[in-house]
């Protein structure tokens, strides 16, 4: 028996087997995960496994490796995040989103450090020697909501879409706000003395680290609907380019200490649209199926690991500091919830509930980024006391919030998400009022977000789409690819439920043809009309109104333009009244 | 930039990315794959990128690591190999692609080691300081066929599927007889004396590794398939049990020393049945498209290392050995085909023709297997000939042979693949056919395929369906399976010319009810007669047989057996005569 030589390979894969192996086990039994959520029975795993570890072994289980968490098993959720993002939501909220991300994010990490170093002043609990910058440094790896763990309960318990991305996309975006803000304080706890200097410094790493991730990401993300312009011949490696160019984008990001969250998001937003029209629909399921797959077995070992780290003699109980933590993890993060919900709510006439304010602060879970990054803080001899506060709080946000959120939006009656999908009919009206709205900007002169929206379906269509797209003379419209998609599964359905019509097929078998042929005429009739009303919907609603000079600026802006001065000038002055 | 932190990713991603875009590239121009196979241009990136490497570095470039292949490149290759196999061809040759892998192979390391052996005596060559043993070890190495250079080169050329299994079965299963005769022969250079006992002892072995690796593959593809009756409520990790298990039953079987391609073969086929038939219609196309899509990345990678690896300065350019080399493994192929053919054609109906043993034996491609081999080799001071020597071998198969193999196919008008897959009707005739002579080997009782085929269809009906399937009380024929997958084609189809009868989705629409209903009416009519021949097809064409009391010893075992013990005794008899 030969075991060093197969070792490495062997353990990983059997780690992923008992990660999926947990996984049935839970849904076997079918009330367990309606009352559990999966994330805390994996946990529960992970700590008895931890558990038996330890017991057998008599030393502290293997610690989840920060690289092998950063550079293995976050980019495939992340990945998985962004590709699948409903993007419509996202950027009708993005501004909310950004407010949360960025500000909240700040907000709570001065808050958690600067109240944390008025706890450790108390003379009783035996904490002076904590600094101030200590405590905004664990308070820079505290804040941070965990897109691992929000995903896995929010996923479950179906709240309205407005909710769930306001809360997802906070966790996702503000990563590039933890980056900075733990690396300056951890720069700052080992120079001698903080100069104002590397504070401006710092808050200019903000705009780098963020934009510089997205720069990056759109950057691969294009690269990726380039290159599968040219896979019609190999449809086998398609799949393959929407894997290898996120990961890119997201190790090139962190390679030059960009946000690589905001990257991969950044890239997998960017290349769908252009990588669904340019591979075969087989890739596409590829895709989607492999992805969802990877990001929940990644999923599934970060929460047994999570829990196996648990267990060991890494951690300082100072009970004081630990429960304070908490304390002010949960008050903070409400506070700031509270206050920047104000002020959103006075611009925007779509309001944010106060249900809605209490689970997006009750929902504020922490994770495994947290759990990473303790790990990864210098050697400095209280790191086990912020490695046991870390754990605490994690274990106290998936555990308790996580447990008892489900009951809670029942009780409260938060809106829910919608069980249907929208009709096409529906999808039209949208269509329609986007169009309608962009226009009305237009000629009041407001850059709102249809405008830009509008302006961005330009740029596509007239640049992008040429380059990056295979067919790109005939692109079809969504509602013609929908109307597909909705034939091609009618078709499914009939097919399997024995219903298809047999005519062309085995017309041999048939008595009477001239019965069929009359039904045929009649479906073929059906048909055009249908089809003319898809053609006439999909092409002309957009076109006239883009091709119609008065409005637009586009196509003749030698003529519209002083018109639109003078309109602008008008409005401005308007509103200056 | 921090470049160290994400090194290992970047650059395994980096290598694929590259994988994939040669290979996209080669297919822009379309005429090149139909001149040159493909393995030859991605040697030839590999030379230049490894000509580039040590032109900028002024050091040979890195070689291909033995492990990286053993471990990670070959299992996804042989995995496809195994799970696509078509199993009825490769069954109805077992015997004689176990004479060539097994008999041919042996022939083959003996023939070319003596002769070596008998190369290095003449005196001009200055190669007397080569033993016997090391001769023996370097025929065992350079003897084998290649799986990876067969299948990258026999995909293109399209011969008949008898000639395909022949050489691509050979080529699989002669893993076994190598890695006995290889690490027998390494064992036997590092003792002081080869006792009789030894040799026996290696002998023994080869049941031991080609057997246990059947098992090893045979007991992880039952578990497979047995884990996936569970995953109904977790469609999407489906895919992952059947990667997990294949790759742990290979690396089990390494682990053991036994042969991990006979296993991961035997997984693959193992499981197979089982698991299509319970995971969902996705999750099989995930499985399909990712494992073609892994062997290929695979694939690429180790034909573009080994053209990276030849560049280098650890080659001893003895060119009398290397051109022996050459001529040796051509001429050993050549006569063992002969010989072996000759006795395969006495006691078969169906024989291999003259053009076909030519093909067979100018396919024996070498390629990454021997080429790993000769690097694991104990350092001693000749193992820089042997290298070169192999490299050489690798080149001038996969270049020479490979690029004029099809010319040569085409030049002897080998007989072809036929393009059309079995019409319904052909496979009605052929399943028909194989339970008539089941039935005639029943009554002759000879133990031959047909018996033995039955015995198994009838053990798994039996007990192994019923332990693995889902939904074993009512297993679906293969024809109704097959009829099932046609009409879901057929509906795609017409759904994309936009055919597809509106009949039932908008009734509305339609002036004319009354004829829509009639023909509706003919449709189920239609319907009904053809579900019945199906279902009278798959249920009662075998049912009838073997309900039948008379041919049958399974169902009535004490009334049949004195009749045909007496049978087999009169049969006896009259074949000793």
């Amino acid at each position: 028996m030969d075991y060093q030589h197969v070792q490495v390979p062997f353990e990983i894969t059997l780690w992923i087997m008992l990660a999926s192996l947990a996984k049935i086990g839970f849904h076997l039994y079918n009330k367990l995960p309606s009352v559990v959520p999966e994330s805390c029975l994996l946990i529960f795993v992970g700590l008895i496994m931890g558990g038996i570890i330890y017991g057998l072994n008599d030393r502290s289980p293997p610690v989840m490796d920060s690289d092998i968490f950063f550079l293995y098993l976050l980019p495939p959720i992340v990945l998985d995040a962004g590709y699948f993002m409903p993007s419509r939501p996202f950027f009708e909220n993005i501004g909310t989103i950004l407010l949360y991300a960025v500000v909240g994010t700040i907000w709570n990490v001065f808050g958690i450090g600067f109240s944390l170093y008025g706890i450790c002043q108390v003379k009783a609990f035996q904490l002076q020697d904590v600094s101030l910058l200590h405590n905004l440094l664990f308070g820079s790896l505290i804040a941070a909501v965990d897109p691992v763990a929000v995903l896995a309960v929010f996923e479950e318990i179906h709240v309205n879409e407005k909710l769930h991305i306001l809360v997802f996309g906070e966790s996702l975006l503000n990563d590039a706000v933890t980056v900075v803000l733990y690396k300056l304080f951890r720069s700052f706890c080992e120079m001698p003395a903080v100069k104002s200097l590397d504070v401006l410094a710092g808050v200019g790493k903000f705009f780098v680290v963020g934009l510089g991730g997205v720069l990056v990401g759109l950057a691969f993300g294009l690269t990726a609907a380039f290159t599968t312009r040219f896979t019609k011949d190999i449809r086998v490696i398609e799949p393959l380019f929407v894997f290898l160019y996120s990961y890119l984008s997201y190790l090139t990001a962190e390679m030059f200490h960009l946000s690589g969250i905001v990257a991969i998001i950044a890239c997998a937003m960017g290349m769908k649209r252009y990588v669904e029209a340019n591979i075969s629909l087989k890739s596409h399921t590829t895709v989607k199926y492999f992805m969802k797959m990877w990001s929940s077995v990644s999923d599934t070992l970060i929460f047994i690991f999570l829990g196996v780290s648990t267990i060991g003699e890494n951690h300082e109980w100072n009970w004081p500091y630990i429960c304070f933590t908490v304390i002010f993890c949960l008050v903070w993060r409400a506070l700031g919830v509270l206050v920047l919900t104000f002020f959103v709510n006075r611009f925007h006439v779509n309001t944010i509930t106060g249900k809605d304010q209490f689970i997006i602060a009750y929902g504020g879970l922490r994770g495994a980024i947290c759990f990473s990054l303790v790990f990864l803080l210098p050697d400095f001899h209280r790191k086990k006391l912020f490695i046991a506060a870390t754990t605490v709080v994690i274990l106290f946000t998936v555990f308790i919030q996580g447990m008892t959120i489900r009951p809670l939006v029942d009780l409260l009656a938060v809106k829910r998400k919608r069980e249907s999908a929208p009709t096409v009919g529906e999808q039209i009206h949208i269509r329609f009022l986007d169009h309608l709205l962009a226009g009305i900007e237009d000629i009041s002169g407001h850059w709102g977000q249809y405008y830009w929206k509008d302006k961005l379906e330009y740029f596509n269509s007239k640049y992008l789409q040429k380059l990056l797209l295979r067919e790109h003379d005939q692109p079809k419209s969504s509602i013609v690819l929908l109307y597909e998609k909705l034939e091609r599964k009618h078709a499914i359905e009939l097919a399997e439920a024995g219903q298809l019509a047999h005519a062309p097929a085995h017309p041999a078998l048939l008595n009477n043809r001239a019965v069929i042929a009359e039904s045929k005429l009649e479906d073929t009739l059906n048909l055009d009309i249908l089809d003319n009303i898809q053609e006439i919907l999909a092409r002309n609603l957009y076109r006239t109104r883009r091709t119609g000079p008065a409005y637009n600026r586009h196509t003749l802006p030698g003529e519209t333009e002083p018109v639109e001065h003078a309109k602008e000038i008008l409005i401005l002055r308007h509103r200056g009244l």
